[in-house]
This record gives C-alpha cells, structure tokens and sequence, in this order.
C-alpha cells in the first residue's frame, strides 16, 4: 500500500474572500496562486487543481466573477515550481482537440512532465451561449463528444515516436520522418488530419483526470480516466463508487489499477475534536441562507429560487437541470420528494450536508483519511481548504501523522506527475504496432 | 520624434538549428526562451513576438515541426520578466473568440499588462484539415471571420467597467453588478452571448497586432490594429506601405497615430562595410537550394516543386495558393511571368532576396535605421535575429549609437507594453457610454 496522493484546489475555488488571510484578488493574482502551489510542493503535494466556469451572470457568486484561464494560470506556475503536478480543467464540449492538445502537451514540456487534465464536458447549460449555440448539448452528445474529444487528443499526443527527433548536428540529422504519424480521424463529432506540431512531451501524455457523476459521466472516467475528482459523503459511499468505477473500466479491458479515486475533502481541525466540532457549527451557522438559495441554482442553470415561497413544498421543475448538473438536479428533486421537504429545508439540508466526515483533532482526522484509504474509499485527497493557516495546519498536524504510519509520503518519487501517482507511461501507439 | 520600438522574434522563427550557439532543442525549451526574452529585456527591448503555424508534414522544414503553442509559452515568460511586452500569434480562424478573450486577457493580468495579440487568420490552408474542414475559408470569408471576431474579443474584454470589483471587505461588497455588461453579439460568424469571466485588464484591452499583406489583410490592419507586422524590401516600399494602411485608417475614422508599423528586420553587421557583406554572402551562398525549393511550396499550400524540371519555365500553377498565402503566391507568379524565370530562377531569386539592406558597420546600420525611422518607413522593428551572440552585437554596438542620436531609449517609459508604445488605454464602451 502506497501513499495517499495529496492534491490542493487553487483559489479560484474559495468562497471565502472575506477572509483576512486571502487578498480580495486572490483569484487574479498569480502570485498568490504561485505561493499557495510552492507552498503545497514544500509539503510534497502531488498536485494542485484548477477548476473552470465560464456561464456568468450578475447574480453568479462571487469565485466564479473572475477567474483565470486555467491554463494559462497553470504555465505561470509551472516556471516557479519544480514537482508538483499541475492540474487544469478544460471542456471538451467547446475548445477543439487540436487546440486542446497542442496546449496541454506545451504544459507538460514546459513543466517537464507534470500536466494533468480534467476533462469535463461543461456543467453550466448557459456556457453554450458564449460558444454560438441556443442550449448546451444534451448528455448523450455531451459525453459522446467527450469521449471521442479525448481519443482524438491522445491520438494527437503520439503524433511523434519518442526518437522522432534525433538532433543530431555533427550529422545534419533534425527529424526522422518515419516517426511522424498523421492521425486521420474522421468520427460522429470531429475530424482531425493531424499530425500535432509538437514532439511527445515528459510524460508521454498528461495525465487524464475525470469529473462527471452521471451514468454516462462514470462511462467516460471509466474508459479514459487515469485520475477521478469525486465527491464522498461516506466511507461507505466512497467505496462503491470506486468499485463501480473499477468494475466499469475492466469490462472495458482497461486495468483498474491504473484509475486513482481522489475526492475533494475539506477537513476542519480543531486542538481537540469538540473544538473542531465547535468550528464546525460555526462555520455552518456562518453560511449565509441567500448565498445558499442562490448556489441551489447552480445545477437547473443558475435558476432563481427566490421567486418561489420558502416554506412552500419544494417547487416542481420539470426536466430543468437536464442540460446542466443533471445528476445533481435530480438528487435534489429526489431528496425533496422523498422527504416532502419545503424549499427553506432543501437550503437548509444544503447548508447542513457541508459538514465535513474529516473534522476533529488532527488524530481524528488522521484516523479517518486512513480508513478511508484503506478501506479504499480513495486513493488520493484532493483539500479544498484554501486558507492558508488552515492548510499549514493540516501539513503540520496531520500530514505527520500519516507519514509515521507509512501512508504520506516525506520525498517525491518522481518530477513528473505520472511518477508520483505511480501510473506508467503509455506507450506510443505506433510504437507498440512497430514493435507488434 | 520618439525612440524606435524594438522587438524580437523568438527561437521558433530561427531556420538555424545547426547554429552552435542554438540547442538542438530550443524550440521547445521553456528556459530558452525565456533567457531570450530576458536578455531582450535588459537591453530595454518592447516586446517579444512568437508567431504559430499549425500545418505539418514530414517534409515540414524542422522549425515548423515542433513549437510551443504561443499563448502557453508566453505565459512562462511573464513570470520571469517584469517589462517586455509578450505579444502572441493566435488565429481568428480555429479559435472561438470566447477562448481567446479569456486567454489574452489571462496574460494581460499575469503579465501586469504586457500582453499583445499578433491577429492572424492563418496562411497555411491545410490548418483546416485540423479543425475539421476539408479547405480553408476563402478570402472574403477568412478575414470577415477576422474582423468579427477581434469586435467580439473586444467587446469581451469591456465585460467589466474598471471599477466593477470594489472588493470592499469593511462592508462586504465584491462586486457591483451594474458594472457587469454581457455582449449579446449576434453577427454572420459569431455569437457570443457574454459576459466573460474575467476583469478588465491592466491595459484595458491587449495590443491588438495584425499581421496579412493582401488588400483584405490591410483593410483589417487599417481597421483594428495598433500595431503591424509587415516585411520591407526598401525606404520606399516601407514609407508606402505605412501610409497605405494610414490612408486605410483615416478612412475608418481612425486616428491613424495609433497604428505603428513594425516590419521584421535582419541585419548582418560586420566590423566593416566589407566585412558584413563578405558575411551577407557566406550566408546567402550557405542556404541550401533544396530547402529554398521547399520553403517555396509554402504559399501555395505546402505544394512540392520537386515534381518539376527546374530548368523549364516556372510552372502554371492555376490558382493554387488562392486558399493559402495567396499574396504571396501572386507575387512569385508575376515575378516569374514577368521576367520569364525557370523554376531555378525563382529559387535563385528567393535566396537573393534574403540580402539585408540593413547589412553593414554598426556605423552603417545605425544609420540605415535611422533614416528608415525618419523616412515614415517604419516606427519599430521586429529583430529576426536570435542567435544570442549576433542579438547582443546589435545591442552592444548598434542600440548605443541610436541611444545616442536620442531615437532608442535607455530605460523603459512603463511597464505597460501599451505604455511604451505610447498607444491609449480604450476607454471601456459602457462607461463611456454612460458619461456621454
Ligand atoms: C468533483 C467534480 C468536479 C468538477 N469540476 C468541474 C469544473 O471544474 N468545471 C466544469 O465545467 N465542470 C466540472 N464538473 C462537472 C462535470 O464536468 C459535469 O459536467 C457535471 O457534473 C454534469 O455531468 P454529470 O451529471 O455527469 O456529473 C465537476 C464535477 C465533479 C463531480
Ligand atoms: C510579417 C508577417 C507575419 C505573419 N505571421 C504569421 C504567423 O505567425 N502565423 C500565421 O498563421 N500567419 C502569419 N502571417 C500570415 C497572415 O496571417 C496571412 O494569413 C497570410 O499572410 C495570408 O494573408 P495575406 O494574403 O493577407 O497576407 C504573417 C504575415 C506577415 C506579413
């Protein structure tokens, strides 16, 4: 049994700019964004993780006003780190796989071999707008699109055998033509010649995370997902969704190792496990219930709850959410009519559901992520804590604990991201059929 | 009369792979460039400029193969330099203005607003087969693409007023929601619905540079661009071309002040006269006639000569090259016409042209430099040279005698490229819509 994988989401993800530790800018400003990365690579995080948004409204919350491009953010970070993997989402349902390809190899050169991609196919039905279309795809194209998306990109990655370039000046020996491969796809959804401009980056190819809970979304991760961002409410929760995961890719012939669970979790730590609970209530108690109604539209495309009486049984919305957060959507109609909660109880369960299983002592904690991670419930964390005391705090309380009994590791094993996560390089397809 | 703009290509325009000075590798090594851009940058250069291309072949010639993507790259620089602008080439043509908008403004605030964008709508027809369509746009169509699309990028980038994130942490206000402005565009290429996700950026909007020669290509430099990219043969051409795109400009009701001509320059300096054209010659009889034959297909898509008898007339070609570099393709076809070259000529008389007039002394360079400059032949150059030694000899030996005659500064003015091209900060549409 290996390490817990340790990721941390950029700021990009607070919702806490009040907070007197993170600047009002924070989600702008790349030197913050460099210092929280440097400060999770000083701790021998495997990662850090940029989430994407791009359907705003005047209404949207605040951390999703003003972000940056996470690519973009991602190279910056890239030049003043050294080991940590860097992570960044990008839609598959309107960027283009050539462009797709070209950026994220070029992250993973200019990293020397830490890119990782999050690919999603947009939860936002209202991106569709920004991108020429009346309303986003439905989810069968969506995921459909995905998967083909991502074929495409990998196809696009090993354009170039590893030897492609020999460079050899004494010679006059550039390019070894024989080692270049056009890709030729023609599929339902796009249509690629190929080959790429740009040789086979460190890791043969960034590393594929997933994000996606529908039945059609775990499809994907399970076909083409090395990593998957989750979230787990349980042990018990985690476990089957990993083992539903891993039995989805063997069907597909895939090795279920090779697809690490990493859920986002927010511990909250307190000297003693009452006073972290204490934390907790107030944090809970903290949330606003407007900021609540207002997030509560983020899966049925930022719908306006306040239009509706509070304490009148939670609205019937018909099929809106299909082309958004369907999954989420439906888990909150379902939790609703199950419960016959009115729409003040379904904001209010929405509050609640914020508490954190990995609250306590930094023993506490420390127990459970080992419960979890040898119960398999993940292979990996992915902390959505942003703050930075709060983070230090977990690296110098829990982190640890967890080194002493062999789960967290001291050193990285590797410079490259596919290294620390222990995942091989895939081989260059034309390679392999030389070879065949 | 203010101080000649200075700028450099970066390594992936460099055709000298060979070049001791030069890694076999420097086209795709993050360090390169940005020891390029910060030896630029301590000789008090404007702007760095990274042009792109998208179409491979195996017979590509090596410094096409394998490039960074520009915007990925540029972003790795921005951390490392604090004044050089970063300009970046990325086509209107297989790129959503969305995305654009997103990334340009990224580096816009990465960088402290040194961001540019080179608006191409791609030369090399056979890009199309990457993004899915069997020929590239014809012309009317690519450069009414352009047009458009820089509108929406533009219209984008006022998304937000200046002050639209007050970020008052005393009384809680993030934002002001009555300084959020979707875009609603709704034209024959695009529609974009808006509002991005991003502020306004330390420049306002990114420089806008253009670079295409044909009558189409000028029309949208006269039109959006602050800053061109062009080539120039001679004084005269120069001076007609800047006051050809002015006249364009003034037409537009432009103020034609805010449009500077930056023609790509390689000068051979030598200790004397003779001495740098004895060098000017050793280059010119080094290049290789087979690359030469090569590198000519380019404007007609990548065409092979080889097929041909070089020495029977130059060949009737049709319209090939109508959908690719077609001004340039014309151009060779009249220069054959008209001269009645063979094919051998052709080649013979590209190579030629790689003479410099600005090959000389520093004495002689300078001076040339000079004249050009208070001719109107241009109002900045863009140095193709980038072998590291060759680069510092113009900046030790040439800059020091413009620095002299009080046309090359000896510090920057800001640390805005905007700033130091000396062009406006655009007012933001809806604020001064709102004040008139
Ligand atoms: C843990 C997690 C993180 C996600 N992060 C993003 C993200 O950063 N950007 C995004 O557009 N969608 C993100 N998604 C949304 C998915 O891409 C997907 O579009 C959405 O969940 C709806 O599909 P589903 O019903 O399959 O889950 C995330 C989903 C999960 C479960
Ligand atoms: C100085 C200069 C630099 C250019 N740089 C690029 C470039 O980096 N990438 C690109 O795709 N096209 C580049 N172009 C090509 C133009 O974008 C244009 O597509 C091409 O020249 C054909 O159009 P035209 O006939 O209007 O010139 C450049 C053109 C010029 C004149």
């Amino acid at each position: 049994m290996g390490a817990v994988l340790l990721g941390v989401g950029g700021p990009g993800q607070h919702h806490t700019w009040l907070d007197p530790e993170i600047p009002g800018d924070a989600s702008v400003d790349i030197r913050w964004y460099i210092a929280r990365a440097q400060q999770a690579e000083a701790a021998r995080f495997d990662h850090v993780f940029i989430v994407d948004s791009q359907f705003i409204t005047p209404d949207s919350p605040h951390h999703y006003l003003n972000r940056l491009e996470p690519l973009t953010l991602l190279s910056a970070v890239a030049v003043h780190t050294s080991h940590i993997g860097l992570v960044g989402t990008l839609t598959t349902s309107y960027n283009d796989p050539f462009n797709i390809a070209r950026r994220l190899a070029s992250l993973d050169i200019i990293s020397g071999g830490r890119a990782g991609w999050n690919v999603v196919a947009t939860g936002d039905g209202g991106t569709a707008g920004n991108y020429g279309r009346k309303e986003h795809y439905d989810y069968a194209t969506r995921y459909g699109r995905a998967l083909e998306h991502v074929r495409v990109v990998q196809g696009l990655w090993d354009s170039y055998e590893d030897d492609a370039f020999p460079r050899d000046k004494a010679n006059g020996v550039f390019f070894d033509r024989s080692k270049q491969h056009a890709l030729h796809h023609i599929g339902e959804h796009f249509q690629v010649a190929g080959p790429l401009n740009l040789q086979r980056s460190p890791q043969g190819q960034p590393v594929i995370f997933q994000a996606g809970d529908s039945d059609e979304g775990r499809d994907l991760g399970a076909s083409v997902a090395e990593a998957i961002f989750t979230h787990a409410a349980s042990i018990e929760e985690g476990v089957a969704f990993a083992r539903d995961i891993r039995a989805r890719a063997e069907a597909k012939g895939r090795n279920p190792e090779h697809i690490l669970i990493v859920p986002g979790i927010s511990p909250i730590l307190g000297d003693t496990d009452e006073q972290a609970r204490e934390k907790e209530a107030a944090i809970i108690g903290g949330k606003s219930f407007d900021r609540a109604l207002k997030e509560l539209g983020r899966p049925f495309g930022w719908h306006d709850f306040t239009r509706y009486d509070l304490d009148a049984p939670f609205p019937d919305l018909g099929d809106l959410g299909d082309r958004s957060f369907r999954t989420q959507a439906e888990r909150i109609k379902k939790l609703a009519k199950d419960n016959g909660f009115t729409l003040r109880q379904v904001v209010q369960h929405g509050i609640e559901s914020r508490r954190s299983p990995f609250t306590g002592s930094p023993l506490t904690v420390a127990n459970e992520i080992q419960k979890w991670f040898e119960a398999g419930a993940f292979d990996g964390i992915n902390l959505t804590v942003t703050v930075p005391s709060e983070f230090a705090r977990f690296v110098d309380e829990v982190l640890p604990i967890l080194r002493e009994r062999g789960i967290a590791r001291s050193e990285y094993d590797a410079t490259t991201l596919r290294g620390n996560f222990g995942l091989p390089i895939p081989q260059n397809i034309h390679t392999a059929e030389k070879a065949a």
